[in-house]
């Protein structure tokens, strides 16, 4: 089973080549990861990619890392390990566990078609935290900006952005900006047309 | 924020010890670890996890590790780093990139109160495979079982389980024994009563 495990190294360009290889354009905007990022994990990819954010972000001063279950968990996690910070991932529905007081965002979400809520408990979000938000996709931005706002409702202070994968076609960079923040991708699709899958920088 | 991240080392009584400083006691037989497990996750104590089972699970000869979202990613993508293995998390709803024809079964949700569906897509799950299933909770033992209906289903074969924490007092370990493989958890919790959480071996 190793042959699905690659080493991203210095050359972040892995990432693309095995989106070209085994991402699937299942059309209507939609890129299909299923194998390497969202059902089925490359754990070395993963790690890799990580470890690229976390060079990328080594001098913002991040105390904390923020992303959204479930997909975000795995890059946030390898981020993480890399940079020696805790991660909190919003929950999407509110456990037993979690206090009646917590800070609530709705999003909406691409491929549930719905508005989804984003959850975090105020015990691991405080006043004064530099948060960094990693996630598998950067697409519209709204998931995101959810996580934004739950960040700044408990004082924090978004420090940086780093996403896996960007769609340059549904705008999130651009709905980001207002953030001031450093975004970051490690992989840049401008179109997905045509059964194509074509990379290039952000816009 | 560096205080939270502990080193595991050789010693995994470090997960105990963490669990008796940020654990803690709901009562009802529930254990919160939201702060470094469920919500929140200390990223180099869930690697010297991942590292740990990778040590116990060496020489089973897994090819893929299994686990459920959303609380089983961290583990069994550290544990799937120290192993080179790809891992696969059952998802609870079926996403818009998966194909019709999945395998799904039902397991009752302990936090949730309800039956809850944890489907694998045959794109990922072959026939053949050595699976390790890997979790954060050994309780009732009825979500791993249900991951190995899922396996077995794909004609795949269950080679371990890894839980981080077991609660002996729910009777998981024997509902499992059937299965007939090695079972590990990195603390075992015989009881939960009286505001106190015990340590202690597996039944």
């Amino acid at each position: 089973m190793r042959e699905t495990c690659l080493v991203m190294e210095a050359d972040v360009r892995v990432l693309e080549e095995r989106i070209l290889r085994d991402g699937k354009n299942l059309g209507g905007g939609i890129l299909k990861v299923d194998s390497f990022v969202n059902h089925q994990v490359d754990p070395l990819l993963m790690d890799a990619c990580g470890k690229e954010f976390a060079q990328r972000f080594a001098l913002v001063g991040a105390t904390k890392i923020l992303t959204a279950e479930i997909s975000g968990i795995a890059p946030a996690l390898t981020t993480a390990i890399h940079l020696g910070l805790p991660v909190v991932y919003a929950r999407k529905t509110k456990p037993i566990t979690m206090p009646d007081q917590v800070y609530l965002t709705l999003a909406p979400s691409h491929t549930k078609g719905r508005m989804v809520e984003l959850i975090v408990s105020p015990e691991y979000l405080a006043n004064g935290e530099k948060v960094l938000i990693i996630d598998d996709f950067l697409a519209s931005g709204q998931t995101i900006l959810g996580l934004a706002r739950l960040a700044e409702a408990a004082g924090s202070r978004i420090v940086g952005i780093g996403a896996l994968i960007e769609k340059t076609f549904e705008g999130g960079r651009a709905a980001l900006k207002t953030l001031g923040v450093p975004i970051e991708s490690l992989a840049c699709i401008t179109s997905l047309e045509d059964d194509q899958i074509l990379f290039g920088e952000p816009l």
